[in-house]
Formats: structure tokens, sequence, C-alpha cells
């Protein structure tokens, strides 16, 4: 290689392929000889973190370097279920974690499988069939396993997960049923082992603003929440059309994402639900599930929330959040990218609208990255089983109510926030609602 | 005067004062001389109405002159009650009105009546107390009586009104009972005058804009509607906080908009509806009516809607309807200006918003003219009694969910579209649903 002091740049001859990387190294060697740039802005290295000083003013957005775990020192994760979930988003999200690597594949088609692995230099001994899947016990690169199934096979999965001695993380619904939910919970309880339910939204910078825009009573107490998630799907038959697959349509799909957001906004529980759900007549996709699902939950407080969410309309995903001084909330809320948050509030004799984009993160890496910060301290995962199993519960009884017309169906009065989740992981720094 | 040809331009002194008015004279005068400019954009008349053609590009809004009839051959309105809704919006509407003109004031305190007589140039002999309001059939000046007063007194003005033989335009909500209501719509029958009940947002170009994007399938089937209404009041003790003078709390002050539009996007009236409210223990403003109110309507069509109000959050209106391909909507779509009506679709691979926004008019001069075009050609105002008298039934089938804990309360199957509207007063132009 070239000698990248100022005297090896002018004195040897370099090629135009070369002069990208020779021309960095020698300006920052240049800049000390010098003088030109202080020395103190290429930073520092302490325990093996780099260190870069901010670059613009303080009224401007800098960035940091992410400083990933190595990756011998990275937790291993199987991804169990390549679907459209795992293929489109998970997968590719390992490329920005920092502190988990993609190390199995478990898959039913051990072509894709095996195709899979090829992309993302996975070996053959470490891709797993449904049937090998228990030899993971004897895996020591996996630490995690991440199932992507349908929601029938998220309890038999995760119970083999936990005897194999694997702490798991698993999509959200937690389970089909809620008595699939409870066994989870004991299994991985039984195996001392930590269960997450991948509630990605609860990791962004986004929806952890709104929790602390209305935790922190900024815009007065909150009175009513809302909430739309949903999309048009094909009739094409996929599981979250089998009922027994999916354990219903569009409200564990895509509703639970509107409820729970009521419960981690408000850290309250409901103690009543409505429900009410269509199912259209002759459309091939509502055979057996439902299309629109809508709901209100009602909260200790006296905050009241009105959900909606369903398989047969244009994507749609709003939040908004009403207080008594401003309404705060977003737009594309519950999708992988683009959330828009807005936030209304009087400003002198105008109706002011603030909108906050974050850069741009994968929400499964910040995801799985809280993950293993949990299992890196001990501490319970924020949205632990507890949390999948209550929305679960809440499901249940949005479902009896639409059974019943639409009438109340009480739960439980519980007091006390959060009672459901773990601390905040400390190591993901900010974003910790007041 | 000067003379305003070229010769006279030139010819004369004319002080700086007088220099404007000259110049638009003399251009006008001046370009038909030198042919600077056609002499066919200096418009044309035609049996008493002025033409102008575009000055813009086919790619560019262009106006129109408004084109008032003169004072003389408008229709006279009597105001009854001059409250806030009164003073702020609707008599100030009377500056751009062009079929009606206000001709009378008709309050409960004569000191107050007089201060706004005299701003509006009402004479002492137009102004009536409560007590005289019956005088009203006497003065040929007054041809509709605008009632403005608080809801329970909506049905003993309206018929007093009739029965003096003015036709009448009474504000949402149309009464504080379904009784009242019905009594109101004989009431005008008896006395062969019409009766429009003055819902503003049905009279603007954003609604009319969704109710054709709605109705044309645009974007598809309409699959479910969600609207929000509501702001925060202050605790005063103002009549919308006594039951016996408003008939109810948010639910008839502002959900009436939410339920109204789902009835105007789609035509159809509601066969099922629920209902849940709220009332905040220790606030006052809540010891007799709802605070928040939730509700759902499901249409014959299949097509279901959410609709939420409130008094004790923030300034908050918006209304959005999910179709397959698209949704459609408005931030501020209850308001008196400033509506934004946003669609969003996919674009290429980018999810597309479009906002639109139109030329402000007053919701309330539109409204106004809308009830003197169908008074002029005979036909049934496009928003007759029929149609609050339905919202009243609505509301009281919400009210009757929400007192058996959100059950699901049946209406009538009806069939057919606007089965409570008159047509749309072919004057009016444009914004015509498909």
């Amino acid at each position: 290689m070239a000698d990248l002091t100022r005297r090896g740049f002018f004195g040897t001859g370099i090629g135009a392929a070369g002069v990208g990387a020779a021309l960095i190294g020698s300006a920052e060697a240049a800049t000390g000889a010098a003088g030109q740039e202080p020395a103190a802005l290429r930073g520092s290295v302490d325990a093996g973190k780099v260190s870069l000083p901010p670059l613009h003013a303080k009224s401007e957005l800098n960035g940091t370097p992410p400083n990933p775990a190595a990756p011998g020192k990275r937790l291993g994760v199987a991804v169990v279920g390549l679907g459209t979930l795992a293929l489109e988003n998970i997968i590719p999200a390992f490329g920005e974690t920092k502190h988990v690597r993609l190390a199995a594949l478990v898959s039913g088609s051990p072509e894709k499988a095996r195709a899979v692995g090829a992309e993302y230099g996975i070996p053959e001994k470490s891709i797993y069939s449904y049937e090998r899947f228990d030899e993971i016990r004897n895996d020591p690169s996996v630490d995690i396993v991440y199932i992507v199934v349908p929601n029938a096979l998220h309890a038999p999965f995760t119970v083999r997960a936990a005897q194999a001695g694997k702490h798991v993380l698993c999509e959200k619904p937690m389970a089909a049923t809620v008595a699939e939910a409870e066994r989870m919970v004991e299994a991985c309880k039984a195996a001392g082992r930590k269960l997450m339910i991948a509630y990605r939204m609860q990791y962004t910078p986004e929806h952890r603003t709104l929790i602390d825009l209305a935790r922190s009573k900024r815009y007065g107490a909150v009175r009513f929440i809302e909430a739309v998630n949903g999309q048009n799907d094909l009739p094409n038959g996929q599981w979250r059309q089998i009922k027994a697959m999916a354990g219903g349509g569009s409200l564990p799909d895509v509703g639970v994402y509107c409820f729970n957001a009521f419960r981690y906004l408000t850290g309250e529980e409901p103690v009543a639900v409505t429900g009410l759900v269509t199912r259209p007549e002759g459309d091939p996709r509502f055979r057996e599930i439902e299309d629109v699902a809508m709901f209100t939950l009602r909260f200790p407080s006296g905050i009241v929330a009105s959900g909606q969410c369903g398989y047969s309309f244009h994507e749609s995903r709003m939040l908004r959040i009403h207080a008594e001084t401003g309404w705060f909330g977003a737009d594309a809320a519950f999708g992988y990218d683009n959330i828009a948050v807005a936030i209304n509030r009087k400003e002198g004799q105008s109706s002011a609208t603030e909108s906050r984009r974050f850069s741009p993160k994968s929400q499964f890496a910040q995801e799985m990255d809280a993950f293993a910060a949990a299992l890196q301290s001990g501490e319970e995962p924020h949205t632990p089983g507890a949390e999948g199993l209550q929305d679960m519960r809440i499901m249940e009884a949005i479902y009896r109510s639409a059974a019943q017309g639409g009438a109340v169906v009480t739960l439980p009065a519980t007091t006390g926030l959060d009672r459901t989740r773990g601390p905040w992981p400390k190591q993901l720094g900010s974003f910790v609602p007041a």
C-alpha cells in the first residue's frame, strides 16, 4: 500500500483507483502535520469505541458513529420462518444491528433456506428444517430464536426454543389464543429463558416521543386517543385469511398496534372494552375472518380510545392523541418507515402544526438490539410475554363484545403504570418517557 | 370629475388622490383607442350580469365576478339570536351573500340588538324582541328567519316563524328532541313554508369534493369512515353545558357533524348504531352533559363509520374516508375556514398525499344563498327538515345505546340515496356529486 503521509502522497505515483482512500488518509495525516484542522476533530478512541466531535452547531442535528459490537461479541439470532416479513424486513435489518448477528435460519422450505443462507453467508450447518429445529440446542452460535411464523405456530416454536435453552423474540400477535400465550410465558419461565414480544413501535423514536408528550402532560391531560391501521389485501388465501393459522382477521394482525399503542401511551390497562366487526358477504378474503374491526377502550384515569383496523381499504395507519391544549400523533404511524409525527397547538392567532422526522433506522434492528441489551443486563425485556398476553386478553374481550352486539366487556381493574413492561434499557439512551 | 379618456388624462392636472381611479379608467379607455389590449378583455354585460374573460392559462385558477343580485331583489333575512355564532360568523357573512340581505334582528337584549343594528345599518323598526317576534308577519322586508338561539328554542321559534308566514333556516342540531324536530317539520308544512337546517358543510366545495370522491368510487368502494370533532370549552356555564337548553353535550353540538358527514358521504341511512359517552366526575362542565361521545354507524351497503366528539380536548376536526385504493378527507374538516382536503394513494413506488385548498368563501354566505336558490326555484332545500330530523333520530339511538352499555341499536332499513335531501340547487353550479 502507498505511504499515506504527506511525503508519501506527493512522493509516489498513485493510480486513479487508489486516490479516494489515499486522499482521506493523507488529509488526516496532513492536517496533523500542517495544523490546518484541529487534531481533536479526528475524534478519540475509548475502550474500543470511536467518538467523533460534532461538526455542526448546537442548533443542527449531529450524528454519532454507531460503534457496533464486534461480530464475535454479538448475540446470535436464529430466524424461524422465511416469509415476507423475514425476507423483506427482518433479515436485511441485521445490516444495521449493533448487538446481534444473523446466526441461523429455520424454514419449512430447504430450497428457500439455502438460497437465503447463500445471500447472507449462513453456512449449511446453521440451516434448520422445522423437524430438525430442536437440534438448535446444540448450536452455541444461537442465543436468540426470532419467531416469524404464522400466529398459531408461535406457541409451539416458543416452547421448543425455550426448551432448547434459547431466549425467544416472538412476533406480534403473541399467539392465536390467550391459552397459547399463557403457555408461552410458562414455558420460558420454566426454562429460565427470556421472552420478548416484537412490538417494534415501542422501540422507535417516533413513538417514544409520543409517549413522552402524553405522559409528561406537555399539552395537558390526554382525554381521547384514536388509531386506524389497515391495508387492502389480495384474496390469495394467505395464512392471515385462515382463522386456524391467524387466530382472527385484521384485529390480531394490524388492530393490535392500535390497542397496544393505547396502552403504552397511557401506561394504563383498560377496564372496559367494546368491539364490532364486519365480514363482507361473498368476499373470499373474509370467509373465515373479520374485515373491519372497531373497538373502544376505557382506562382507569378516564381516558378513552377508539381504534379501527381492516383488510379491505387502502393503506392507512394513523394515530392521534387528543390532549387538553394540543393534539399529537402520526401518519404512517405503524408503518416500517416514514412515520410522520405531527403536533398541533395554538400559536398566537394561528393553529400551528409541527412535523417531526427522525433519521431513518430499521425498526427491527432497534428492537433486536433492545432485546440484546435486556439479555446483557439481565433485566426483563421492555415488552415481555406479559405485554403480549395482555393484548391477547384485550383482543378476546373485543371479540366477546362483538359477539354480544357491541356490549361493554369489563376487564379487571389494575393500578400503577407499565405493569406488563420491563424497564427501558439504559443502553438504548434517550427517549425514556417522563 | 376628470375626463378619463387619454386626452383628458394627459390634458388635465389630476391630484394625487384621484390618480388611482383615474388610471384605471383611462387605461381602459386608452387601450380601446390605441389597441394595445384586446377590447374583449374588458368583458361583457348580459342581462345585467358582468362577465370577464379569464386572464390566466387553463392550467391556472381563474376567478369570476360574483355578480350579486341587486339589494332590492335579494331575500330579506331576520337573524334570531345574537350570540357568538351570529355576531362572529353569520352576520358578517352578509358581506359575501349574493341572494340574501340582512333585513332584521331578533334578540332578547334590546341594547345588544341596537348596537348590532347600528353596525350593520338595520333600522330600529326592524329590531324585534323575543316577545314582539310574532309581529314579523307584518314585515314584508323579511322572507327568511334564521334561527341561531339555543337548541331547545329552535322548535318554538320555528313554529312562530312559520305561522308568521316566513321561511325558516334553523341552526343544527335541529332541536333538543326528536319530538320537537317532528313538530317543526309539521308546522312548516302546515304553513306552506320551507324549512332548511343549516348544515353548512354540505355547501362547501371541500365537502362536495369528498362526496364526489366517495360516490364516484374514484378510489374504489368506500369501506370505512372516521371523524373527530371537538374542542376544549371553558367551564363557564354556557347554554351548551345545560342539558335542558342543549338537549345533550358534545354529541348534538359537534358530534352531529360527524354522523351527518357519514350520511351525506354515503347518501345512505344507518341501520345500526352504537354509542358510548364519558362524563368526567368533578368537572363542572359535565355536571349535566357528556364530554366525549364515541359512536359507530353501520350502513346498508356494508360501509361502517366511527365518530368521536368532545368538549375537553384541543380543537380537532378530522374526517377520513377509507376506500379500496385510496383515502381522502380533511383536517379542520368541520371548521369555519382553512379546511385542508387531503387525498392519499399509491403513485409509482411512493405513497402520495395530495392537498387541495379552495379560495376562502364564507360557509354561511354559501349556505344562505343556497336556501335562497331553493326558494326561488320552488324546490325542496338540499338540507330540509327531514335531514335534521334523521340526525335527531340517530342521536337518540346513540344515547340509547350508551345507556345500554354500548349495545347495538337498530334503525329502520331504507333504500335509495339522499332520501332526506332536496336536489342540489342548479344555480349553485358545480360540485354536484356523481
